[in-house]
């Protein structure tokens, strides 16, 4: 079978074709055969060597994906053959609280991916997808779904009439942005683009903001909120907005830390942070648990996650490539 | 001014018009000319002296109105005349946990009521109502509003995906209805009448059970989530209802014990209150703080709450023999 | 290897001793030599054919026991020869909440339980011991242990300064009087014995009340909180205690429904319930999570189980005969 | 009567004594003759102008005392002459989540504080105080005693097992240290003098850190938690100190964010905070609920605050210089 494989050495040049023997399910195991994976920004940070300089290589990369059970370990007896299942992303993590112990075992480093024909994966780790999406949709879940569901609603408890800041455009914000209006929340969204703010709109969002012209956002969220600021903010931005989310903040609100984009390490004014009695609560994506929880609310509400655009496998690196440009609005796959 | 009294003695011929002056405002209170009531079956059990048989004569009815600023004491500063207003059922109930000492402070027992045309009421007790509102809608909040609000949303944390199963069609239980569905919830509803079904439908119940056709509904709820049971019961009928409840619940689900109407005293089987991890929550309305945010998210979602049919206030007792046959969909009001 | 059998039929004359095969773990399972079991009610309710008449026998019965680790299967590896081990009691409920499946791995029905020299048991389904810990006192952890903290620690969130009652003497009652001292707070417990009192008040309980002097025992707590009622409530009694409880508790306080000692179907009177806002919490026994989230604090506190009396494994029989006649206070165990 | 003011420009060679007029009561307010006063590293932030170089002079500084109780207002009827109150940091903030209009009710800024013969405080904003406790004693708790409770007790939801981090021996650190082993918690405490580390000691802490000897304290936490890391840690030192505490923390584990002794602004390393799932919970004192809840359990264990040393209000200038050389252990009192 197909797979690709950073072979060699870090950076985007090193990620290959390579042949490999279909795997054999062991006892508690499910082969699956790959129908579509999505990319996240992680990809590119195990790719380029950031996550882990002495990473063991070949590694085949890319944690999202969602397939067909094409065969069964002799003891696994939650699937059948033929059945849609997704893999969670942190294999391990199956309820309550993460442990250190959990983080060995996330897909795509330090465990190998899904940018594969077939893979063989615990029964444990996977879940059933929703009927209704297609295959790249279903894909789209794994990391983006589960953070914005984790920080948003299992954490936030996020309710009616709250209103919720979500910064730019990328998998997890949309997500975010889709399951605030959900439960009946108000969302702001910023951009540097005009046109991906257009298309947030078309997503319900309530108030957009291009930070380009708005550098001072915060202010702009006071406004809109009647001074009283925003009850959640999703900080991905890390390094270059923290300090301003916290400004956009309602005393009492609650700021989920999911990304590093501009940085990883950001300045914290704790003054403002302290009259803003503010929550800063980090998110490592979620249990499977919360990837269930999540499955079911897309389904009873018929949600469709936002895809970007759609490769082929054979493309997959024109795939990798385009992520990196920024270019996109949600999600960007690849179809098997 | 004119103001409805129980005079003399309890049950629905005793409630006569009297003629009281316009009270004065202290320092802290405001005088508010009543716009709207509307009428709960609190009010049935007051006026029938089933809530305290030593209660003092005369007593002005009606726990739940809307009305309009008109007159402000000389240290009152958080409303304006001309603004609308709501008072809160619980008055010195404002935030967090109630205490014994709030008990005291409900209007239309021990307090006086509102089922008059002028009302003195302390300015911590009001609350500013969503302007979209007519007035009957705005006066349908107080008691059924916040209390549906506080049971699945402050305290059941409803989320998306998740199911809530709603007895009969009275005040709570389409206000229950109607901010699950805010919240992306599924929303099973039992009644003993097609016709109400039907209007459940309209209101995007998702299931629908004649509990006359089906008498055992917990089985009906049980399939129809595939065997895991609701994981929110709002139980409006006390005596008839609480060990089915419990039978259609998920493990681990919730019950919010709302009312009596079938009588004060239940029946709870301990074993399979066991087996599902069952939560019982008894709720007694709620705070400012609940109906602030409640009005916040109705304000949001444009929601409306039902109004079954509007009195005027000349016509105040047969608005109140009237709810008394059971036969409204939503609330029963009367305009001033 | 001697093991004992419900056999034939229900009720204690049919408990016998038999011989079985010393059991082979498999590929993720252990082979524990049993050091010290303790008995639960629950044990009476199996033998006696309570829980399901249809029960499949013959059934190893007593879920609760202490053993040493002295084999492991071939993927066994949380676990070494030679370790101290407690089976949980849910053996499939590791985390979070729990399901309907997990029901059906409860030891001692329908699995077979742990009065038997030598058991098998899956790796994930075991927790280490406190080591300063006697085998009984360790013996008496799994339903006794992690019912109480699960009730007051994990659901009650109890804190210093708060004020709990708990009913009677028994291993949960005493487990939750432990339990709330090391956090703070007052315990009030009840019993029919005076001499059971004085024991209760050398383990620090605070005000004790006779409830056969004292049948209205929850004027008697009202008295103590100056009035307030009690925060949490720790009911056994089921049909005999549950409005009594409702009458003692604070505003805002919670029940802990944890067994049905006097009937299976408990009379609720809904009016005081919502006055109280009563929150009542049934509860069956604990998750994995619980079970090492308790022993961690027994061992930093010290703690020790209380054991009332320890039979040989040849008495067993003895054991579960002596504990039918309620003379006991805390835990019986039997040591092999 | 005599007070101290910041009188005419900022800095404690401004602080000067004053002779004002006894106040009056208004309705709702009480006449206090304060008998102690404690200090807050706040109290300087204040006479040096940091809080807010605008303020308005002259002002009572000192925002912690206790008194009694010498006359009522007309409506005041929570309190009786005699009674020993004291009065509650946050003026206005009751119950439940705080507000921004909260803020600008704080006592010794913007408000005039107690270093002061005689207050008028609205009986709205005044305690209990515990009657076992010195006067010294009880006027340690609204600030450094509220914080701590606040933020391991309410938020933190301590429990028996777990293990806090507190850092250096100031008025919070000392609180945290008893609330957490009020609650049967693990205590690491940190310092540069071993004399304190002692002091530490002897207040039952579990393990002391001399961080001028063990700069890499984190890594110490590590050890003594077998890798596990802290539950809680509370961070008063801000910017020094936030990425060891992020270091030190549990997955899932939870940062007070207490203070900014070491300077306003932190330096956050986002990639660890995820790793850790880490909260970060800014803390800014707490309600009047929280005040009331504390003292319930301070006095049902006899908790003693610790007290460096007191000062005669005739020298209240030399207490203040003396809290600026960090050579307490514990609250520095006033009294009068």
């Amino acid at each position: 079978m197909k797979a690709y494989e950073i072979q060699g050495g870090f950076g985007i040049e090193n990620v290959k074709a390579a042949e490999r023997p279909v795997p054999v399910p062991g006892p508690n195991e499910v082969l699956v055969k790959m129908l579509a994976v999505s990319l996240n920004s992680r990809e590119q940070g195990v790719i380029d060597g950031l996550y882990d300089p002495n990473m063991k290589l070949p590694l085949i990369p890319v944690s999202d994906g969602v397939g067909e059970v094409v065969g069964l370990g002799k003891r696994a007896s939650k699937f059948k053959v033929g059945d849609r299942v997704s893999a969670i992303f942190t294999q391990s993590w199956i309820s309550g609280e993460p442990t250190r112990a959990n983080w060995i075992s996330t897909l795509g480093y330090p465990l190998n991916g899904l940018l594969v024909e077939y893979a063989v994966l615990p029964e444990e780790g996977l879940v059933r997808v929703p009927g209704y999406l297609t295959d790249e949709e279903a894909a789209s879940l794994p990391c983006a779904g589960v953070t914005a569901w984790h920080a948003i609603v299992e954490e936030g408890k996020i309710k009616a009439g709250e209103t919720v800041v979500v910064q730019g455009t990328g998998g997890v914000s949309l997500f975010v942005l889709q399951f605030a209006k959900l439960h009946g929340a108000a969302v702001i969204i910023t951009s540097s683009s005009d046109k991906k703010l257009e298309q947030a709109k078309a997503l319900d969002a309530d108030f957009c903001i291009n930070y380009k012209q708005t550098p001072d956002w915060d202010k702009a969220v006071l406004d809109w909120t009647k001074g009283v600021g925003a009850d959640h903010i999703v900080d991905v931005g890390g390094a270059a907005t923290l300090n301003r989310s916290i400004s956009a903040l309602r005393v009492g609100g609650r700021i989920s830390i999911i990304g590093l984009l501009s940085g990883a390490r950001a300045e914290l004014d704790i003054g403002p942070a302290i009259l803003r009695k503010a929550r800063l609560q980090a998110i490592n994506i979620g249990s499977r648990d919360m990837f269930e929880a999540m499955n079911r609310a897309i389904e009873r509400c018929e949600l469709r996650p936002v895809v970007d655009r759609v490769f082929p496998f054979d493309h997959a690196i024109d795939a990798l490539r385009y992520r990196g440009t920024g270019a996109h609005f949600g999600k960007i796959c690849i179809v098997f």
